[in-house]
């Protein structure tokens, strides 16, 4: 294999000839992918097996959680819905040669923005297999060499379906260097360093991992340490609603990223919302820890009391921290000190208050009167969803394929120079928009 | 004035109330800032003035070159461009508040994608007072808050200028934090660590400015530390045509980042157009660098020798090196391995020779039968240039204010729950594009 520099330079190397291959081919390419994983059932769950044994002692030991233990676990039922997962990838549209911009510079001078792959992206991910090939489908999709690196927990399952996803790509003339799997922890700090041949690092795991890829690689990252979603009740929401999208957001899936962590009422909606809030989110196993001054506003003795600390945690459990404020500033600011830049909810009936809430917060996703679960690459119709970003730039968000290209710029002329266009006989641009699909 | 951080704290506090300003409201605070520095102009050239003294000192021991001198220079020409400019920014497009993507989720359910601005934008110049015109204009009509750090040579002309933008804006109603100017060399180290307040960092100036503040910060930076371009004359070349394009690469402004540093010569073309080029070349006062193995083919002995190092080297000067290739491949990765992904040109009637050339050359723009001179925002028709960024990831190329904006999801709803979508009796999402312009 060589180390993990000459790997990174090989699959820079490979991306030519990947280039070459045309949107048919790499559909075809899947479609033998999700075969492959269909003929070779067997050997994949045999190779998951070692793995879960493995797991099990560790579950036993107290060193693993039984959650990992269960995202770890492959069977039929699971490798169908994998397969499910790469056919719908063959089914997306090619996210690479779109035309984004066309202007005509002048007469026989043509701009293009044209979308092209990133490049080799490397992907960090912990536990769950189906990451691999989830990962893997959407980088060939898009015409990106790939490097992955799993966790050692699910080492024979990503073997093996590295194997079987590799020989289908090898088969379908894609050059072997451009799909690369990683196997020891030593590796993944190579990775980090390779950014003169790594275009873009995904990780997929805990927040640790992520602040620590974050904080150690000058390649660009995709992804979120911490989803610290809010959302914030006005004193202008219907309180039915606001109550559905407080439960929603909390417990439809307690430890998602896009579910909320903390709420936020308006000091005029409190009286009225806050028992129904607790009340329904108790009915529901949600601890509910609140702000001093609304305890004592509202006289809720005994409740848990809210500390500075809570406004910075995603629990990613079934606890959430609740805050009166005086208006929207505070409610906004609050969100843009503490959040994660993640997701935020506003529940409120009126047009000018969300207008506000949506330019001022600082966040990927700002909703009026829906849940913060829908932020998610399924939901927005991404189709398949390598991540969810929390940085400023592109991608950010929930990214699909969309996410992993980039764009350059093409001029097509007849031999001009910028001679002609300065100086005192200049001749003049015209900067007319083309028709894009002039292109050519 | 406070420390750096607190500066940038409140800058970032400065975002809301700055973000509440129209379209109108942020062009008249321009054509007032032209206004004023029409009606101040005198003050304007007597701070240059004390600039130009010390610069001369400078210039005479021998410690500023010349070039510094004349574009720290300001004269009532110069003013009346800045002026220009100005206005010029005042008539572009508002960037802000585009919708990008409308889907419908659901009946009901709504998805926008609409540009915003980054939110706080730290930009560190040399020389050129009127980069800070241009910058600050640019970031008011994007509507970040930015933060100007001059250098020392130019600092009673940033001064003077700053006060007069500064007194424009606090008047039409920007928050006076928004708009902030840090003058010694020691609040650049804390601006770059102030990745908590500051979203981008623009760096105009040397290549080793650009270079230092991309290893010392973690906040995304736009621009480029070479400019490493690229001329590949095919063998299917109109050898006119590549005459053209490679002198104007090279001469019609070689210290500009997009000018060529390298030309490359497929073995075919290269008995009849190296000599024309080398001729040519030379006219127009070019020092010509060949690589051995064509100095033996050619036999142009005398002509000096292209190293390893030229590859690598940005010249900004009237130098080029040449080096024969054998094919294609060996073109693109040439340029692939010693280029910096700013611009590159190809000079070929064979389509798919340049089809090959766009889509395998990583660089930010790859053109065809056009001098590299071409990379620039105005020539792009942007109508402004923040500078050009060589990164993958957007912005990339020539940044004009749509470099300076990025976006956030809006979901419109009316209290929906992802529980709705989910378990058995799950609702469907619809997914249908919406039009753009029934957004809200």
């Amino acid at each position: 294999m060589g180390t993990v520099i000459e790997i990174a330079k090989k699959a820079k190397e490979a991306l030519g000839p990947l280039l070459r291959l045309s949107t048919q081919e790499k559909n075809q390419i899947l479609l033998s992918m999700a075969k492959r994983i269909a003929l070779h059932q067997e050997a994949i769950l045999t190779a998951n097996k070692k793995d879960l044994a493995a797991a099990k002692t560790e579950v036993e030991q107290g060193k693993m959680a039984e959650s990992l233990y269960h995202r770890l676990k492959l069977d039929e039922a699971k490798l169908k819905d994998i397969m499910a997962g790469i056919e719908q990838v063959a089914s997306l549209d090619d996210p690479v040669g779109k035309i984004t911009l066309a202007t005509e510079m002048d007469e026989g001078l043509e701009l293009y923005r044209v979308t092209c792959p990133l490049g080799v992206v490397g992907v960090i991910f912990e536990a769950r297999p189906d990451a691999l090939t989830q990962i893997a489908s959407l980088c060939l999709k898009s015409s990106n060499a790939v490097i992955l690196k799993g966790g050692k927990e699910a080492e024979h399952s990503n073997r093996a379906l590295f194997t079987i996803l590799h020989e289908a790509a090898i088969e379908g003339g894609v050059p072997s260097e451009a799909l690369a799997l990683l196997e020891t922890r030593e590796e993944v700090k190579d990775l980090l360093k390779a950014d003169r041949y790594v275009d873009l690092i995904i990780p997929r795991g805990s927040n640790a991992l992520v602040r620590f890829i974050q904080q150690n690689t000058s390649i660009p990252v995709l992804g979120h340490a911490d989803g610290i979603c809010h959302v914030y009740v006005d004193e202008a929401a219907d309180l039915k609603k606001a109550l559905d999208v407080c439960v929603d957001s909390k417990v439809q899936y307690p430890s998602a990223c896009n579910a909320v962590e903390t709420i936020l009422i308006h000091r005029q909606s409190a009286a009225q919302f806050v028992p129904m809030l607790l009340s329904e989110l108790k009915a529901h196993g949600v601890e509910s820890r609140c702000d001093e001054e609304m305890i004592r506003h509202l006289k809720l003795n005994g409740t848990p009391k809210a500390v500075e600390e809570d406004w910075k945690t995603e629990y990613g459990d079934l606890i959430v921290s609740i805050k009166m404020v005086n208006d929207l500033d505070e409610a906004i600011a609050h969100i843009n000190t503490y959040g994660s830049h993640h997701t935020e909810a506003i529940v409120t009936k009126n047009e000018k208050t969300f207008d506000r809430f949506f330019a001022e917060v600082e966040s990927a996703g700002v909703y009026w009167n829906v849940s913060t679960r829908f932020a998610d690459g399924f939901r927005y119709g991404f189709g398949a969803e390598v991540g969810i970003s929390t940085g400023k730039l592109h991608p950010r968000g929930p990214v699909g394929l969309d996410g992993l290209v980039t764009y350059k710029y093409k001029i097509v002329g007849n031999g001009q120079t910028v001679s002609l266009y300065s100086g005192p006989k200049a001749k003049r641009f015209v900067h007319k928009p083309l028709k894009a699909t002039t292109a050519k």
